[in-house]
C-alpha cells in the first residue's frame, strides 16, 4: 500500500515529516549524526536487515540528505555522507533527544552529548530565537505566511485554521 | 504487518519516535497545538478518514499524551485536549517547522508564528542550553549516561557507537 504523501501541504511540519519518512530514516539520520558512515556499520548498529538499509539509505541519497561517496578504489566501496540539508536535520534529532531523556527515561539518558573540545555536557533545548526562552504552545497564534497558497486561503480560515 | 518497536531501545530518539508512530500522529498533535480539539475539526482540518482518525486519537489517548475530557452532556461530546506529556512534544513539532521553513519551503514559510500577547513574530532554534548557541553534529561526542543499559554497553563499544 502506498504511504499517504505530505510533501505538497501548505505546512513546514507536514512537509518534514514526509522527508524523514518512517522510523528508519530518523534512526539512521541519528547514527551518521553520532559518525556512522559505512554500510555495515549502520546495519550492525540498527540490527536492521540489509534490504531494509539499503533502501531506506537509497531514499536519503535521492531526498538528498546523504551523499554516497567512494573511499576505497579495488573494489570501489563507498561511504554515506551528511549533506548540509541532512546536517539541518540534527535539530529535530536533538528535539527528539531532549524529549525522550525528560519523559522516556525513567533511568536516566541512555546516552549524553558532549563538545568534542571542552568535553562540557551539551544540553539541547527548543527556544523562541528572539527571547532565548522556552515556546509554550497556549501562548502561540498560527497566521498564514508568504508561503501560504492563496486558493488554499479561504477554505482553512472556514475550517478555523486561523483565528 | 506489525510495525518495528523502538520503545525498548537505549537511546532517546528511538524511544520518542515510536511514541510519534506515523506522520498522522505528527498531524494531529500539530493541530492540537494549533488549538484543535473536537472530532470533525481534526477530521475536516486533515483531510483524514473517520477509522484512521478514531484509531490515532485512541492511541495518543493510551499514550497520554491527549485526554479524552467530556464537554457536552446531553448528548454525552468529548473533546481531546493536551496533557503535559503531550504539550512537551511542543519542541518537536518547533523542530520541524524550523527545518521546514529552511529546507522545505521555496515560497517562503506557509505559517507564522505569533506571540499571543505581544504578537511578536516567534521563531524556534535548537540551542544549547548553556552556551544559548545552535549545536554542531560535528562538534559532538556521544558517551553512555545513567540510563544506558549495563548489559549492552560491551557490544555497543565494540560496535563502535562510542567512541
Amino acid at each position: 500500500m502506498a504511504r499517504t504523501r505530505f510533501d505538497h501541504w501548505p505546512c513546514s511540519v507536514a512537509r518534514a515529516v514526509d522527508l524523514l519518512g518512517d522510523a528508519w530514516m530518523v534512526l539512521i539520520l541519528r547514527d551518521a549524526f553520532y559518525g556512522v558512515r559505512r554500510f555495515e556499520d549502520f546495519q550492525s548498529n540498527l540490527g536492521i536487515g540489509r534490504n531494509v538499509l539499503t533502501q531506506r539509505l537509497s531514499s536519503l541519497v535521492e531526498a538528498g540528505m546523504l551523499q554516497r561517496v567512494p573511499y576505497q578504489d579495488r573494489p570501489v566501496r563507498h561511504e554515506y555522507r551528511l549533506t548540509d540539508k541532512g546536517r539541518g536535520l540534527f535539530d529535530i534529532v536533538l528535539a527528539l533527544v531532549r524529549y525522550g531523556d525528560d519523559w522516556l527515561a525513567p533511568d536516566g539518558p541512555p546516552v549524553v552529548l558532549r563538545d568534542r573540545e571542552t568535553g562540557a555536557r551539551v544540553d539541547p533545548i527548543v527556544v523562541d530565537r528572539h527571547t532565548g526562552q522556552p515556546i509554550d504552545p497556549r501562548a502561540i497564534t498560527v497566521e498564514p505566511g508568504p508561503g501560504f497558497p492563496e486558493e488554499h486561503l479561504a477554505r482553512a480560515k472556514a475550517d478555523g485554521r486561523f483565528a
